[in-house]
């Protein structure tokens, strides 16, 4: 973690020890557990406001306490910023770019009239949960990384939604303007279809009168929404079993190898009796 | 099972003989065979009692009937925990904890003028099953096995519904205040959304008009939600799978310990036709 | 198949000779094609019987050839007994039982006045279909063979049942009767949340303002529910998942065996050169 | 790709020569990215038509670009034949045959009166993203060599649905002539009650008033139907799962030849020590 060939090149020997000292308290886990603790403060903040009466009767409270929140996350930000300099080195790290954009935000926003995007950001900071702890960030770096495997498989699920979407329109677009008005209409009634929410008996029923040929639209779209979306579940499965089985067998190629010297000393073996017969001879 | 160390520091032979017999009384099948019937009957008379003409007329006869079964059990587990005398290490099998706590606050509660939660608890005997059953005793330790592995991605879904609870009630607690008046209330309908139970034809779609954009909310949380729960669910498949596999590879290691064998073996070959080329020479 | 030896005992050489003919002729290929066109005609039949315009229109050609097909079904199995002689060994594979209690209850309740269950008999013909088709038959038995393991863990999924069952009947049968009026209409009930069919918008949520505490009772069993369910589903992949792995590896014990062959090979190289520097010296 | 030998029968050089450019061209990527921004300038016509205000005001613009994407698309085709000569090898390939037919058939139906025909071909164009993309063409083959695997378990589920269809036709025709009056009607209730969309809110309870039996029938059907799609989905999985396993296991029949040419290397130790112990006599 400590470049001093770096830091020597650029900053004096202070800068370099203040720069020590401040990763140590940022690597304390106290200092974790702090920040988890404001977070978790910030975390009931945003819930008791949802509660109108309690907005009302401690608003400058509650005001006050989200101002310290903010500039507490900002010394933390400050101290990891400081911490791993130089400052570029802090933002290949996609966690803390998404730290540093939360709490930025938070600032930017302030006093402006969008009280509802303030809001919304000061909830999106309980996310930041996820960045402080490790655990959390492993699993939801798994997760991601899962996605890359399912694009194509999302690819042709979208072809797919694009061309029911279009066909719907043209088709019902009149008999049940309701679900199938306009394009945008009908691709928000089809991700209904794919959950199986009242596909059949709050759709297609009422439009079996009027489109008597409705049943086929919506039965074809189930199954092959079905059939994709099952095929995108298993490749996860299949993604994950993989993964879990390569890091489960570290032996097979070591087997190999062993089996490779004890051939390499058989060979040996020959050419010692074929001196030793040669020598007899 | 039996201690006679331990036994014979503290107690007198006589007493010791005693839990030798009371042992071999709970140890025998017929034992769990007799509590098993008991449990069965104790779930019928449950079940009858929920019919208010049979709790009518046949009162007096249930509430003997369930005084006796609730002394019944008290007997088992007072013979259990003789049998496995000293009492504490009773208590150390979870399972145990759990057959003494539902009896004894049966015992606790009675006469009391809670009579539902007496009922209740009559009910929650039925559970016993699972306790005296080794084969059900197995299969929710087997189950509770899998939590643990689970509470990562379980703290992950909770913070996403922590922060689409409050996000919602902030953003629709005015325009349907039936499902995101309160954060309670929001979780509850997040619950439901998470379900896919009536998410758009009962909630999205009434909201559209007063709320035009609330479909990015619900879509947002239905991809979401899914895609964590069938994480959390392919993690499970991939515990089992792993557990199932370990169980059914023990030769692996075996054939790498008769490799090794093998080539100590050629090892020794090398040195004695080493020896005897040399005593040739 | 031809048993000569237990034959030759009890029967005279021409009623053996009979019994050959027979079995080549049930063994044909063309025979069970045969029965297999009878089978779908019969499907087509009882499908057509439906529309009450044809089943009034041409009600004896209908009952004519439903008679006709009776008759094909008995020879059928009547053949197939002749050829498993003794007709003992007939009935010890579960498919003859099956195909023979089929078509034997259609001759009992002919002319009978349960005419629903006679049509209803006449339907489960078509199940003749996975009888006749070794294919199908396969599946079927596939499938049967995973019920046993998942034997357990069905057995707990209704002790969950029956306690929620009585529980709810308990504490809503009167806030809701309609769905849990009586212990087997929470059954039917619990069967449905199971399924997740509108268990938050049709049941829940109109309850929730006389009994403001049924979420827990929803959520709970929901949650319980659905895990034990994915348990359940998890057993049977991974049954499956083992079985399939089991066929795919026969090479593993081989190699075993090729490695205790190597060093016994080894082993009697090493006598052999202890033999020569013995005599060496 | 190129074939010589078969061109110099029945063409002369100039004809090759033209036919090896035309490879050169349809070969290149930029060729494969101009079709697919077409096909995706299609896509976005087809998505806009569906606003009726636009297709009112830019109906002549329309028609004038989707008629040059239509010759557009029968040059690449052309091409595309030309590059792989004799004609007939080109449809030997089901994706060129697939494209042929949805190029063809724009030419066939223009100017006809079946204009919801010709829309709905326009739409279904987009689906040449599937056969333009080789990763996506790759995903669907694959998706289509999971189907012969799933023929049995779907023809078992079809005879389910047939002997549920005909019976719950007979049973509840009168009861509830909306959901089970033809053997039509059945099916398409069978079909939602399979994906639990209101089987029970909807559909069953309506009906238990007049059929207090109809819950055997749901229930049955439920649970017949969710395990045999079950089963189907979980045949899906260990397909695939075996096929990725198949492709990640490279290494163990290479370790048996090795274990083989070791043991014939001891063989050929043990032939040179008996010579030389042979000698020694």
């Amino acid at each position: 973690m400590v470049r001093f060939g770096v830091a020597s090149d650029e900053n004096d020997l202070e800068e370099e020890l203040r720069k020590l000292k401040v990763q140590a308290l940022v690597g304390h886990p106290r200092f974790t557990q702090v920040v988890m603790a404001l977070i978790l403060i910030n975390a009931v903040l945003v819930g008791l406001e949802t509660y109108p009466y309690i907005y009302d009767t401690y608003f400058p409270w509650i005001q006050w306490t989200d101002r310290l929140l903010l500039w507490a996350f900002t010394l933390e930000i400050v101290l990891r910023m400081i911490a791993s300099r130089p400052t570029l080195s802090f933002f290949k790290d996609g966690w803390n770019v998404f730290d540093f954009i939360i709490v930025a935000s938070g600032h930017l926003f302030v006093g402006s009239s969008f009280i509802t995007v303030l809001r919304v950001l000061r909830v999106l900071r309980v996310l930041r949960a996820i960045s402080i702890l490790p655990a959390l960030r492993r699993i939801v770096t798994a997760l991601l990384l899962t996605l890359p495997s399912l694009a194509h498989i999302a690819f042709l699920l979208s072809i797919l939604f694009y061309i029911f979407a279009v066909t719907g329109t043209m088709l019902f677009g009149e008999v049940s303007p309701e679900y199938f008005g306009t394009l945008h209409h009908t691709l928000l009634t089809l991700m209904q279809v794919l959950t199986l929410d009242s596909w059949a008996s709050g759709m297609m029923r009422p439009m079996l009168d009027s489109a008597p040929w409705a049943w086929i639209y919506f039965t074809l779209f189930v199954l092959l929404g079905s059939f994709i979306v099952m095929n995108l579940i298993i490749g996860v499965i299949v993604t994950n079993l993989d993964r879990a089985n390569e890091e489960g067998k570290p032996e097979t190629p070591d087997q190999g190898s062993e089996l490779r010297a004890l051939r390499a000393e058989v060979g040996e073996l020959k050419a010692m009796i074929r001196e030793l017969s040669e020598r007899g001879k």
